[in-house]
């Protein structure tokens, strides 16, 4: 494989500095979706822990090398996962961390930001406003701006989901990850193209927020001017080149799903796994849905990567849609 | 400690045979929870596993047992989850599995047994009928008889959960164990005393089952006539003997609580650490919110032992308690 700027040594050396009660996460076969989608379909669980998603396996990294040698404050654009990781990561080693966000954000996840202890500042726009903010405060009080999917951090501590996968992976031959900023997608896939190159790997992103799957395929960045999508944890518009240029050596494709297809997704973990889980952790069911031919008689794993959503809002999205339609 | 039925040597050598896909289960804080209890609160997540419950750690000890000399054939009454989980460890050696269950049990349960490829009777009457039935069909066929709490493969197989607790057993001071037929208090509780013996063992059933709180508190078997709750997993009305003799040598206290607290569990769980659970799994928290005052500053590990629930069952329950009321 051509390299990306990822290293299959340094993730290795990752899950040493990342708390145990992050990694090793359950892997396993969802019999009862099967009926539903035609094919066979295991989830890695990265919801089980204290911040509900796969985040603190990035934030871990960063702040154990900041609370090594770095400055002892540390601000990051979030849309509410990577924030909350980071306050729960600098919180254990005394740092001072600043969050700002979109005051559009999901309200469990912001208030969870407020509870770890982290700074919160709420912008007027979207996820891009809250990451120019970001760097302004960085520049400013001359701290550490911590950027999700170009700190290779983000990456790397997101691949080690992928070291995990690449230990059972004669079992399975594809894997759907959520796109959003590129660093889960990027992390699992240099990790399967370096240790598990016969399995698929497939990015999925909202019809609604298309940025980065446009990229990809025009092998370019490509940006927009909007986004329209309830899974707020990947809507971003304006693509990293660098994190592009390592997509495009990793993934095998990258497809867009409609917002029907994610609440259907939702629903049918919710029925038939028993699982509650935010917009984006339901795309790789979504691609199924929207794709059954494609996936037919195929061992599919897809990494439930978050469970933060407001109770009323997943109760509201379930009720609109049938389990058996995309 | 006065010697219980179970062997801390057993129950190592149980992790042994036990598929490491049901063993070292997520176990974290759910800060989140804290506010509206009043005290620290880890849980123990036995639900993501392809049978949703603890209940294949003891039927992996029993099937690798019988696939290695003993009959070919078993049989076992259950509300759903050691049927389930039988169905599932049986399929995977060969074995033949019948389950006998009350033709009321959850359906969602009863729809995974057949799935499984295990034989399905169903009786009218409750579980104590289908503890007869499944005795008779063993009598009948001359297979054998996988009897839930009194077999030592069944308590010791859920002791495994008792092992991982006491490697981070200074962290806690309580662990709440659901109490059905016995087998993962007795189990839970044997390692706690063995291992941990400065942890106090709470075990919790409903008000409206009964029988094992009330032969615990008076030291010989009372049952009672009829069973009245939702929380179907725990639902027996004639404890066993022997297993009422371990219990009083391990567990610190028995409580019972309402329906009402066992709803308000189950919502808080789900819209405070997201996830879905079936009534006997929120029966840890029912406890704390009938007693805020026994837990109050304390450190509690609550077991979340099962997630097979009817959905809309469960959506029905949900809608009726709001989350900070017991």
């Amino acid at each position: 494989m051509q390299g990306t700027r990822l290293s299959t040594a340094r993730i290795r050396a990752a899950r040493r500095v990342i708390d145990p009660m992050f990694l090793d996460t359950p892997l396993y076969r969802c019999e009862a979706l099967e009926p539903h989608l035609g094919c066979e379909v295991s989830v890695k669980l990265e919801t089980a822990n204290p911040v509900r998603s796969f985040k603190a396996r990035g934030t871990e990294v960063v702040a154990s090398l900041l609370a090594d040698e770095g400055p002892r404050a540390v601000v990051c654009a979030s849309a509410g996962n990577l924030g909350q990781a980071l306050a729960w990561s600098g919180r254990g080693r005394g740092l001072d961390v600043t969050v700002v966000a979109s005051r559009f954000a999901t309200a469990a996840k912001l208030d969870r930001i407020r509870a770890l202890g982290a700074r919160l500042e709420l912008v007027d726009g979207d996820h891009e406003t809250a990451r120019e903010r970001a760097a302004a405060i960085a520049r400013q009080d001359g701290i550490r701006l911590l950027e999700d999917s170009l700190d290779l951090e983000t990456c790397e501590g997101a691949a080690t989901i992928g070291l995990e996968l690449a230990d059972t992976a004669a079992s399975f031959d594809t894997v759907l990850i959520a796109l959003g900023g590129g660093a889960l997608a990027t992390g699992v896939g240099h990790v399967m193209k370096a240790l598990a190159p016969s399995v698929q790997v497939i990015c999925v992103q909202p019809l609604g927020a298309p940025a980065l799957t446009h990229s990809w395929h025009s092998r370019h960045v490509v940006t927009t001017d909007s986004t329209d999508t309830i899974a707020d944890g990947v809507a971003g518009r304006y693509p990293v080149p660098a994190v592009l240029d390592d997509l495009l050596l990793v993934a095998d494709d990258a497809v867009l799903v409609r917002e029907a297809s994610i609440i259907a997704g939702m629903r049918m973990l919710l029925d038939h796994a028993g699982l509650v889980v935010e917009p984006s952790a339901a795309l790789g069911i979504a691609a199924i849905l929207e794709d059954r031919d494609r996936f037919a008689g195929r061992h599919v794993v897809t990494i439930v990567c978050g469970s933060n959503v407001d109770p009323e809002a997943h109760r509201r999205w379930i009720g609109t849609a049938p389990a058996d339609r995309a």
